[in-house]
């Protein structure tokens, strides 16, 4: 049986030279529509088609409007192929409107063979068991579809409350069905957990531009999550996203820059 | 008196659509050849020249290649324009070949109006007058025309030195040559500073990917700027950098993904 991820981010070749999907209502939103993550990793999958490198390594995107569910058509342009990476760009666009712009680069991860140094480590949590599904804890979840596709579990003692201040939480994500494990859902699972932000109050943030760096291949379905705000300034912010594996890798780190309306 | 690094960023629009410039030899980064920050400002004046909103918010590059001195091409795609931003494409060649590719989102800061919340602070340095400048601590500058750009200086007790072990160095930095303050060179400082990485002992690094969230326009020729790195794996690795007025105001954040050569 094909995963729903495999499933939603599948594309298929034009005669026009684009590719073609569907954003399906799996993975909506807090406040509806395709996740932003979701359409990037159609985009990534459309570009991943047209080079022979096996890994993503970086991947970029700068959000145009909010996709819609339906018929999407990604327009893809080689722009190098080299021996070790390559480089693709992408304009996802729904009835003519581009939706999402990406660039992202390929290689291969376990080509790179440099040297090694930690200065973080990653999110101490208790086992997944003994920590709250995300969904269960948060009535803001209901009806929002990547809540049945994603699962997050929080430490009981670090439930969002009105009486956090430090926009940074971890977490467990996973994927609810458990899949190959492979870079391609990372893009969408930094992206998938609720804004950071919002232990500030608010209740959501439109993203301007997500950018990921895919640094190892996961070794376990369950990731422990770290995302942090540290600058707020006239409602512009990022959120830094970092997830590990349960070996203590970290697989993939993520900044996005969003936005939250004015109060 | 046209400041250098407007001269040499500036573009010429040709029939074709594209546009032209000059890398010129001022902004050699260590190792030879046209920093990838000054080759991204390069890019970014073309993809200016085509929105009509005043502020870069958000640009990404992916470095294809290392630029060489000389003529260079910039094909600017406009991707959409909206009312409050704009988003536009760009590749950099040279004889053809890719150099870069950038994204890039603008709008208009002051028309943001969101809320505020800082959870970082500004890096707390002696004055310029009471630090060195880095070229006159470090024989590796020799012949790097970065340095008679870009001034940079570090507190004496920060002196790099063998014994850091943690990649982590703050320091002023500002173009030697008064320049109007605005967004525009703000690529090109948060890329040229001696990498962060070096402080572990590597000789240098390559860059496959450069995103600059431009947060305010600075009030300070001077600006602080902090640069860390925190996860090396393979080789890979990020090199987070900010940049600070002497407001206290964060005015550029960055990440790039860069890598080190194997041991």
């Amino acid at each position: 049986m094909v995963h729903p991820f495999d499933d939603d981010t599948a594309i298929t070749a034009l005669d026009n030279g684009a590719h073609a999907a569907t954003l399906t209502d799996r993975w909506g939103r807090l406040g509806g529509g395709p996740l932003g993550g979701y359409t990037l990793c159609v985009a990534l999958a459309a570009m991943h088609h047209v080079v022979p490198q096996p890994d993503p390594l970086v991947v970029t995107a700068h959000f145009l409007r909010p996709g819609r569910l339906g018929a999407a058509e990604i327009a893809v342009d080689v722009v190098r192929i080299g021996r070790r990476t390559a480089t693709a760009s992408a304009v996802l666009s729904q009835t003519h409107e581009p939706i999402i712009a990406a660039l992202a680069t390929f290689g291969e991860l376990s080509a790179f063979t440099g040297g090694h140094a930690l200065f973080n480590a990653p999110p101490q949590l208790p086992s997944p068991d003994d920590c709250l599904d995300w969904r269960t804890t948060d009535e803001r979840s209901d009806g929002v579809t990547i809540r049945d596709r994603v699962e997050c579990r929080i430490p009981p003692a670090a439930e969002p409350s009105a009486t956090a201040t430090q926009p940074r939480q971890e977490f467990w994500i996973r994927l609810r069905e458990p899949r190959t494990l492979d870079l391609r859902p990372l893009p969408l699972l930094v992206d998938a957990a609720p804004p950071a932000v919002m232990l500030l109050g608010y209740s959501g943030d439109l993203t301007l531009e997500l950018t990921v760096h895919l640094r190892a291949h996961p070794s376990s379905q369950w990731l422990a999550a770290r995302a942090t705000v540290r600058h707020l300034a006239n409602g512009l912010h990022e959120e830094d996203f970092e997830l590990w594996d349960i070996a203590g890798t970290l697989v993939a780190q993520s900044r996005q820059l969003a936005l939250v309306p004015a109060a």
